[in-house]
């Protein structure tokens, strides 16, 4: 049964098929961060009188049965529940009567997936910044023990200046503690609490607490506006987004790295065999898939960017159906990024450095810029110094 | 067992789990084809003398016996074996010992992986092009129903001229009609025979006859250039994704203008009851989810081709592994096109015009052209007549 | 003086700072089409009988006028006039007075616009085409010269097969020749009359004669539905967007490859010295700067349709202050395309093959496949061939 | 002359055009920056002894003196210059001789660069967000001016519960708030003194002091690693852009709204007539082309970003020609961001309340939901109060 459910209309099976969608299976993952939400929200309705002690214990006990329930994965949202609010009113209603139906006074879906979502998302957040991590201590690791080997160091794909492996893993380390302030800076911009601001205009009658149950969840401040509640859904999944790109971004330019350094041709790095693919065609063949899916992934994670950031543009205020539809871009954001975290970390740790081909890499040329300079420690202005090496190397060739 | 096994080397687990991600489900798809191909690439091997002629007969038996497994849903890739074209591979070697084992002979999967996608992207094109014309039927039959009734014409979501219920849903027709074309196209483009390009770089040793595969699987030509065919790995795609771009584009804006003429204040059109969902906390409301999900579709499929042309920009010439990650964008483009598209029709069919609301909305400014026109018969120049109208529409308020 | 000049009502300053932007920079690339356009609507005016033969003849006289002084880059827009559209009028009334204040009669901005950005775009359209052909007259002559030079194929980045220097060649020759059709087909796709569809209502009173505006243009066909000509404008520019777009991804292939080839490591290709530039600091660097920006122009160009694709989602039916905005990109995506399209040509020219690393290139484990095809010619099935070969090669090392 | 000028090499003309592009415009931005972060680093030279108090003193006092020109617009860069940085240096080494050769010891362009764009950028950032607080200003006024004016609150475009003129400017001054911070964020990001890194591989020989630059320009930290000064190209410039993003989509959803209320059919707001076009055809249309454009900036943004992100997924660590290309679009988002929150702000001051359509609309069906509150009030629970209310609203048309 739908939360609307209008006496004698039945929602047409096609139209129900398209509007619900996979929602059912996306919603599985807010499930117990929505019951988490609508405990702090009867605690609240019993503060304010609406539910009475004894009601608020038995909403509270059913409530935590359901999260254990959940965490068994044995709550099943029906696709005729629409979503995992109406499922969880649903059982609350069949388990606990009239009190179960007490339970949505006060608060509208709207303001409720908001709660859950940002809950939802507090917490996935920590879990990417945790997996930065990860792979920030296997980049720490790698760049101790590779500190002093060198390598050219190149720009427009030419060799420049000589380098350090070292000092190549010291960039993506200072990267990544960047993109994690960016992530922090997300968690912090959606650490607001909806709850209580209903459809986006309020609640009448019913004095809702909304400081009182932004204090039990945990937000750091109440989303005032109630119609800002609504106009937030996208724009902070796109703050999220954005952090979460930035470090794919990261990644792609990890993987490009890799993927170069072990070809033939360079050959600094060496992947171990059991990370290598292989060809059902060339007998020779040993490929760097993973290297390969750990670059596409960017791609992956900016077309659900892009999905997102095209749903919210165009739309007047206030909550529209096509919200529902950011959800799942977001879920498999987070799903990508850990994993590709994960993947990474896996990937730095068994990375095997050939210091023979690194030195033999270690060519004349890199070290023209050192030339000049010494020309100028005895006076002779950068400039014409810079000539006169230019000079020195005579007819070059590309 | 993979394909390119080597004897005591063992991918890694969680290379393996993040390197083969979801693709055992997504490559579900294309069995059928791989299937298809495979008896194609038989036949051809045969003529050549790699098989003999009962061998093949067993091949083919074998294939088509594994194609009616597959229809009844029981064939199902395992996670080590990667990939569909493995576990076809290993089902015939299993089946069929040494003759199995030939009928890679002359073939490598990525040229194997094109002809199987493109058998695919042939066949959902036309189904595309079916439910466009599904659509197409729905909005004839709503045009010619509602062709008189009078609607005003708008420019800047302002009244401009009068116009008709039929004038609209035709512009759609035409719309759509247009997408067919470039429907077609696409389908058109990507119609070239991939088999016998091997890995990107041909077939040595032995002569394999891309004509005649071309012909036993219908494909308008052969796609000569071995390395063409993989440097159109993902563009191929996106060509079919931009197609189902104008299509999704084009129900974005059918879903803006219901969503818009259905609202209590343009009025022109309704809903029926069974079409709408409800409010958690509004009793009176009725509201147009379906119609909102239609239009946000067009993003979903957006970020989808996000995904493929990003993929593909960048990479040099030939085979990587990222293009796996376009077989799953473009298979739920498909997926979200025809079901848009389908019910983009029975919305039309069911979307009922207020006669009523039309007529009375044919307010005097919308003749206001009309008027200076009449003007014009008169000898008036039109610059002219069109100032005298002005002014004496007098004190126009916005 | 705008063509809606209302007494007493001047537009606000900032207002039309922001209104117009640079509109009358953008607008002086279709004067020169507005001009036709407007001949061939006078034409039909006065077929219909609003102009005389002789008032035709002095704006038909005018307009030429107005041409050829456009063609010495004399015709200026004034920020007063908004549009290309209005400054054309303004010339005629003022020139002619009455006759040029009757030219208006029968159209609205909005066919007119669409009509000479069409045929802007039809024109366009063929400068790209020729474009490609001379890059492709470039490939073919590059692709003869090095028809039999060896270099490696790469899949993965990593020693694949055999191939040669004309085979690469002829992969980019191939696809553009498929990018020729596409362009073609975006080509026949836009080629359709708007004009005397108004603002999108048609017109009324006077009968204007849509086929032979169409005839008198060389237009393929008029499109009917007067609200569908809005309902494309966006869309149109998107097809070709798109069109360009697959030039600009080969491009950005054709560059990944030399970028890769003409480095130190691989060596295959050379870039002329004249083509190279420098580094500020390091006086050994020979950079091909114009190589990473041809690579990058298709980012630019992805941004330009991004820009269109996003304008036009969202919005209901009919004519939009929005679209105006469509026009800069399409304009700057023509600007980008030809002169990549020329320098590709122009690199083509210039690259030099290094037939020595080439030769040196060609390592034993890049016959392996051919290796295993051998053992199939004597029977053996070929996956058996595979591992044979594949144990041969010994511990391979990546 | 070019600062990498090789004797006897000169760059093909066409090559020289396409590389240049229209760099020599776009770098006449940040012509000042480069100035300021160049006397720092002369300051620093001095301070490491290679160059004499005197010699600084006649640099930095040229440098001053090529600001005061550049701020008389009378600074021009060469296209053979290339870019602003080789134009300040050949004014230095025309006017000072020798002393302008020193200039370059200890930087190379590529941290050159990055420290003129981020001194620009820190400079732009505070100039968005002085143009948010001025919009800020003029919704505060209007939201204290109309804080009581009633509306109805509105989801998926259907009237939900009552609300407030004031309530709904509300939400777009919390919205800009967050965007204030997330400004401020990005603001903080790219604080980092790039300078002192050379080429993305240090300076060798000569000790160059970070620190001290860092000190001269206002950075808040030096940002350590050399080789993520040139990894964090584009990066930064994305963490920006994705930042203005936020603000345009707001005025994105700003433009949104008042389309929809100023039209006839909604009519709560009004735009005053010297901000509204008119049509060329139709005497009657008053049409609100300044809303619309405000509305499809967002898209125009969306393309620079979509531009940037592009350019720097897939490439590997290091400086490479492309990032080039990133420079453009940023500078054209700080202009479109800037002059979109000018024009949104006198829109607002702007824009009139319909006070009696306001209070008109504020029908019936908008009080269910207290209706139902009311009943809670009674203790009736919830979902069957809402029930109650729902019948008693009885045949409900949507």
């Amino acid at each position: 049964m739908k939360l609307w459910d209008r006496k004698g209309v039945k929602l047409k099976r096609e139209i129900e098929d398209f509007a619900v969608g996979n929602e059912t299976q996306v919603d599985q993952a807010i499930v117990y961060y929505d019951c988490i939400a609508s405990i702090a929200h009867a605690r609240m309705l019993q503060k304010i009188g609406v539910l009475t002690s004894q009601e608020l214990s038995r909403v509270v006990h059913a409530l935590k049965e359901l999260v254990s329930i959940d965490r068994q994965g044995s709550f099943k949202i029906k696709k005729e529940e629409e979503d995992c609010h109406t499922a969880i009113e649903n059982y609350l209603a069949e388990k606990l009567g009239d009190i179960g139906k007490k339970i949505h006074a006060g608060r509208s879906r709207n303001d409720q997936v908001a709660a859950a979502l940002r809950l939802y998302e507090k917490h996935e957040l920590e879990e990417v910044k945790s997996s930065v991590s990860l792979l920030l201590s296997s980049l720490k690791l790698f760049q101790k023990k590779n500190a002093k080997v060198p390598i050219p160091g190149y720009t427009h794909l030419r060799k420049a200046m000589p380098f350090s492996v070292g000092g190549w893993a010291q960039a993506f380390i200072e990267s990544l503690q960047d993109d994690l302030i960016l992530l922090e800076n997300a968690a912090k911009l959606v650490d607001q609490n909806p709850l209580g601001s209903g459809a986006g205009y309020g609640v009448p009658v019913i004095a809702v607490d909304r400081k009182l149950t932004a204090k039990e969840l945990g937000f750091a401040k109440v989303q005032e506006s109630p119609l800002y509640v609504q106009n937030s859904r996208g724009k902070f999944e796109l703050v999220i987004l954005d952090a979460i790109n930035y470090v794919m971004l990261d990644l792609n330019k990890l993987a490009s790295d890799i993927w170069l350094y072990t070809s033939g041709e360079f050959g600094y790095f060496q992947l171990p065999k059991e990370f290598s693919m292989g060809s059902s065609m060339m007998p020779q063949k040993v490929n760097p898939d993973v290297i390969e899916l750990l670059r596409a992934k960017a791609s992956v994670v900016a077309g659900y960017r892009e999905t997102v950031s095209r749903i919210i543009q165009g739309l007047p205020s206030g909550y529209h159906g096509d919200f529902k539809l950011t959800k799942e871009p977001l879920m498999r954001a987070f799903e990508a990024v850990n994993s590709s975290l994960k993947i990474a970390a896996l990937i730095i740790g068994g990375l095997k450095v050939d210091d023979q081909r690194c030195r033999a890499a270690m060519t004349k040329e890199l070290y023209a810029t050192e030339e000049a300079l010494k020309l100028v420690k005895q006076g002779i202005p950068f400039r014409e110094a810079y000539r006169k090496v230019a000079e020195s190397l005579g007819s070059r060739k590309q």
